[in-house]
């Protein structure tokens, strides 16, 4: 696909939050440029586009920026009618796919990544209460396809993370997080997600991330 | 304003977040029935209408409930054409208003809440840290009446906490936070915004709230 003039986007390969950004452009169609970040040295337009939290992802949209993740996904499925509608058209359904990927970001997130700051029984706790909380994403999928319906919409990209980010994690560090005996229903939807042909070209691959991943990890020990 | 048919607010009186909701019914014109509830002791309803969270404000409209303040003011201008658009109509326009509105919620309440758990000169150090999250406010407040322009907007919404809760929690404490001298925008911006006559009957009077906070604050001592 052709770089759509003017739709730039300053990310970084391994970051869930950045892929967000290219599956919602790539869903809509939409061509753009893409700038690997190097976040030890932030590029002067990540400084200047992103002045308050100077972090990735921002979209860069006939010169002008747009910040946060969950932002700009809204921002494309407003600007762009081609492709799939990442929101449904209703209120109702546009509040419930608002607050389910909000659950991700606020709720589900902060303890899934708080797994390894823990060890033994403690770790296993944790690990329940991620299952408790994914439990409740689960209900919100039952009967169907995606969040989103019989297409990616809004929950499906935020749910990026589980998707990939977690498994390669939990392979890493020997911790099994969304088994198909706990979850069976976010896997069967990690499968259809993982295999849907936008989103296969909207992530890094497994090796790729696991690399990546396994450095990050050993840096950190 | 008579109750629009099917209109209920499940909140408390003295929440920012609650109140919120208040607001943009009001500046819609949208009728309402407003429940207190007893934190201590939810009501039925509010524990089957956000399972989740169980937690204030939760929108009904016919039935179907609507959680989480920031989805639910969506959903209102969403709904609702009458009255003031809470949100601008273009794209860009709508990304901004939600990053600053996200800004308050995520990045400047919680350093704000942080303040009571800090004495002496770790205290003046917080406080410092907020005025400067607030000159970032103000930096988008500048030149403006309200954050959304002439009119109140969703960001103007969110603010409510900065405009009413924080000088009175201040007061009973005896910290000043926002200053004419250090945060002049903002100050004025609080004052505009107070004498509004849809934020007059959308917010709980300063004595009411003095009074509950102050019982509040005299409870955890």
């Amino acid at each position: 696909m052709a770089a759509e003039q003017g739709v730039k986007l300053l990310g970084t390969s391994n970051s869930p939050y950045s892929r967000r950004v290219e599956i919602a452009l790539n869903l809509k169609g939409v061509g753009y440029e893409f700038f690997e970040e190097n976040l030890s040295d932030k590029s002067p337009e990540l400084l200047e586009y992103n002045p308050v939290y100077k972090k990735i992802p921002v979209l860069v949209h006939n010169g002008k920026p747009v910040v946060e993740s969950s932002v700009i996904i809204e921002y494309i499925d407003e600007t762009w009618s081609s492709g799939t509608s990442i929101l449904p058209a209703d209120p109702l359904g546009k509040s419930n796919a608002r607050f389910w990927a909000k659950f991700i970001d606020d709720k589900a997130m902060p303890v899934i990544r708080s797994i390894r700051r823990f060890q033994g029984e403690e770790q296993v706790k944790v690990i329940e209460e991620v299952v408790e909380l994914l439990k409740l994403l689960e209900s919100e999928l039952k009967g169907k396809k995606f969040f989103g319906g019989e297409t990616i919409g809004l929950v499906d990209i935020t749910a990026n993370f589980l998707a990939l980010w977690v498994g390669v994690y939990g392979e890493i560090m020997g911790i099994q997080v969304i088994t198909k005996e706990k979850l069976p229903v976010l896997c069967k939807w990690i499968d259809e997600y993982l295999n849907s042909s936008i989103i296969k070209k909207s992530l890094p691959s497994r090796d790729e991330l696991y690399e990546y991943l396994d450095a990050q990890i050993k840096k950190r020990l």
